[in-house]
């Protein structure tokens, strides 16, 4: 057992730092409530960019780039946003040593600077729809902060679209909060539902919010993406407007849809154990670490060698010999295992650091697979290849060493490690027949998602969770029986997953 | 001749701004001095660092993001720093609706911050060398802005390294300046000089700036890259120290190096006409545009049956049937080229539109090819070609048509770029034997490079600026004979190049 992390059981929280720590994914920063991103945490977050990328551009979506300065005023004229977001952002009131007329806010999401833009851009029906997505840094003045899951400057995405109908940009809605589920589900092996939220819960100056809400493996619930129908709302607010097809002018129909660095979050807390993360083979900077194990010179020697001949069945002789040119006296040799997404595997050759420690280094950094090669190993003709996600051993022949080999045993885990989380949230879904139900579960400590029949509104759900700390995480779209709310007792057509959520 | 730009003879800089204008690469913002980076301008940001990215990570570097905000009490810790940097900042004041107890300074560069993360996480010798990069915004305060040239917020990647000895670290400067010589001249097919800045117009921290230096169609110098050696300076005042292999404690060497979205302006300015925007192969988000030509509704089908041909030679049975269900009815059809690089090949199916309008649409976009096809083609079997860089026309029958007849056709265009841009330079270095010569030339209205024996001194290129608007670019590294300076009179083993820079 790692003697670096507090074991999940004793202190949830503690752990969730610990693992962080020990992978060196992010420290906290010196500006409050901010953090540094270290390279194997940006390697994960390059991993998904890249990924989500792909996906939105085959949909036809392009990125581009907008100011991270907003001026006051256009923070105001939405009436819901600016009630929502204006207490939460950093104003700028200097710059170049002078007061500045107006000052300025650090966006906090961009839906006002990209409407505005909008409508300079859109005259007609042909100008539709825009369909641009930015990747960008956000600030949001949070006074409780949590590494990766709530900080005050965070990385996301933000797609802003703007459409000619209703029904077109509500279908974009739906095809992103889609596009972000499969994500979750493919890329990141985590397990989600989505559905659209309660008025009370939605995005300021949305219509309706959809979201995507996985389960960590405390109980507590995560939203994890959400994608915006935004109505006319913003096209009003910002005069974005067009000649339609009828010759009438009329206001656009826009959406907005977002992930962020809280994806970091999410994975650590789907996958991780209390030997440190735990990564799905999709996302993982390193699929594989090579750990050489010797004692005399004479040794070394030998089991380099072999490691060598492993790596080439593995890569390729070119890979082999660019690697050693490319990273010169490095003593983590480092191989790309595909290069599009830059994932490695490496081989640890540091000969100020033990075997044992090498084991530890790597497995708190959720490398998929460790491969150790000692000289019993090269005598016998094979390596010894261990699963991060089991510990399970398999002692595999030098000639069984192909691309095709590893591409299946990554493929398997991650397979794996989606039916584990998958397997772990559907037992930790409950349903309330009623009230006391309901508050009974959360007061004595159970979690997970639990669902029931219910009438959303403001003032249950502030009571609701005043009681019990659960919210509504979104509405369940597939049922529409006739039944009884639990709280009012009314009729009620609509089920709900509530939660207590991070 | 284009309607929409004003021709570079008439109006340089007007003919800057009708060329970003015409190819919807950038719009000013509505806060003074920020800019958008439409979805054209962009790809060509997304072409230029993903190249860097890759160039970067072959030798080992890594990316990492650390915060935006940076104390106050930061940017005093390096004098010289402090005095270069702090006039530029913008300064939040304000946060969740609450004055701030120390004012935070938006980035305007991250030596400082990473300084003192690089403290927290070097001990040993074993922990060095660090090798990170970051992409990020960062915002200078600056007084008069011009698109992609020089804005108040800018993206950028900055790289920090931090190393054991001095010659590893000024090997890494020199290593990374390579780099950026060898991406400008390759990829972007922009000519550059490159060496070290003197002193007056060095980084301010810096202990050496190097840089690389284009020259713009107008004969005007643009700063395109540097690359700094920062010596011990900002790890004395962070403290970043390390137990050396001699068991000594002692400071860290670092460096620092970075490209922004300039680099957009250097390559307008480099090679786009009269026409509108020109861009090299290998940065262009288009390679290709198709431009079907008909009359009516039996032409259109066989015109488009045999466009799809065309597509099918030139990418293969597979893209063209994805291309037509990934973007259901966009009247534009984009096929990815290059799905690595997101390079599309488009075929322009807008009926709103005449193939004219089309011709200058994608003329003006600077797209490498124009394909066109109309009726007589279909029934003689073939194409015709038209090439952006010279206007020549090739008609190239369909079974010619390959991705490999492609590739030969963009890497010669990619060449033939480069080549162009090279003479001009080539034939604008000039040289002043006498103070006297120098003058003459900047008054007489010549631009260019001007090479020249000159000792460097403050107070020398203040007064030659005054003078003559020109400041030193770079030192010449390949002479040491000696001979006299050119203003003091004195011997001098130093040349320079000269030259009135944006």
């Amino acid at each position: 057992m790692a003697n670096n992390i507090a074991p999940r059981e004793v202190d949830y929280n503690q752990w969730y730092l610990d693992v962080i720590s020990a992978a060196e994914l992010a420290d906290y920063a010196p500006v409050r409530g901010c953090m540094v991103i270290r390279p194997v945490g940006y390697a994960i977050w390059e991993g998904m960019q890249r990924e989500l990328d792909r996906r939105f551009k085959e949909l036809g979506h392009v990125n581009a780039y907008f100011p991270l300065f907003i001026p006051e005023s256009f923070m105001t004229k939405e009436a819901e946003h600016v009630e929502g977001f204006a207490p939460e952002c950093a104003v700028v009131t200097h710059g170049g040593g002078e007061k500045l007329e107006e000052p300025l806010m650090v966006r906090p999401t961009s839906e006002t600077i990209i409407g505005h833009m909008y409508a300079q851009w859109v005259h007609s029906w042909r100008d539709l729809p825009i369909l641009i997505n930015q990747w960008a840094n956000v600030v949001r003045w949070e006074r409780r902060t949590r590494l990766f899951l709530r900080t005050m400057e965070f990385l996301w995405q933000e797609g802003h679209t703007a459409h000619e109908s209703s029904e077109e940009a509500v279908e974009e809605t739906l095809r992103m909060l889609e596009v972000y589920r499969s994500f979750a589900e493919d890329f990141l092996a985590i397990p989600v539902l989505s559905g659209p939220k309660t008025e009370s819960e939605k995005f300021a100056g949305a219509v309706t919010t959809y979201c995507i809400e996985g389960l960590m493996q405390d109980g507590r619930a995560l939203q994890m993406g959400t994608s915006h129908f935004l109505g006319q709302n913003f096209s009003k607010a910002f005069e974005i407007r067009f000649e339609g097809r009828d010759q009438v002018l009329q206001h656009a129909w826009t959406t907005s849809w977002g992930v962020s660095t809280r994806l970091i979050g999410a994975l650590i807390m789907s996958h991780s154990d209390d030997d440190g993360l735990v990564l799905p083979p999709r996302v993982s900077p390193y699929v594989a670490a090579i750990v050489p194990i010797f004692r005399k010179e004479e040794e070394k020697n030998r089991v380099h060698e072999f490691i060598n001949k492993a790596m080439t069945g593995l890569l390729g002789p070119e890979e082999v010999e660019a690697s050693e040119k490319r990273f010169g006296n490095n003593q983590i040799q480092q191989l790309f295992y595909n290069q599009a997404t830059s994932q490695q595997i490496v081989v640890d050759k540091r000969d100020t650091m033990r075997p044992g420690d090498k084991h530890w280094f790597w497995t708190q950094r959720g490398v998929p697979l460790r491969i150790e090669v000692g000289p019993r190993d090269v005598d016998a003709g094979h390596v010894v290849v261990k699963s991060r996600l089991d510990g399970s051993k398999e002692i595999v022949p030098l000639e069984k060493l192909t691309k095709e080999w590893l591409d299946a045993k990554l493929e398997n885990m991650q397979k794996a490690l989606f039916e584990q989380a998958l397997a772990r949230r559907d037992s930790s879904i409950a349903v309330a027949n009623s009230y006391q139900e309901l508050k009974d579960h959360f007061e004595q400590g159970r979690r997970g998602f639990l669902r029931c029949r219910f009438n959303p509104g403001k003032e249950a759900e502030a009571q609701i969770k005043a009681d019990t700390k659960a919210t509504v995480r979104l509405i369940v779209t597939d049922t529409a029986t006739p039944g009884t709310c639990i709280y009012s007792g009314e009729p009620s057509t609509t089920e709900v997953i509530f939660a207590i959520a991070y």
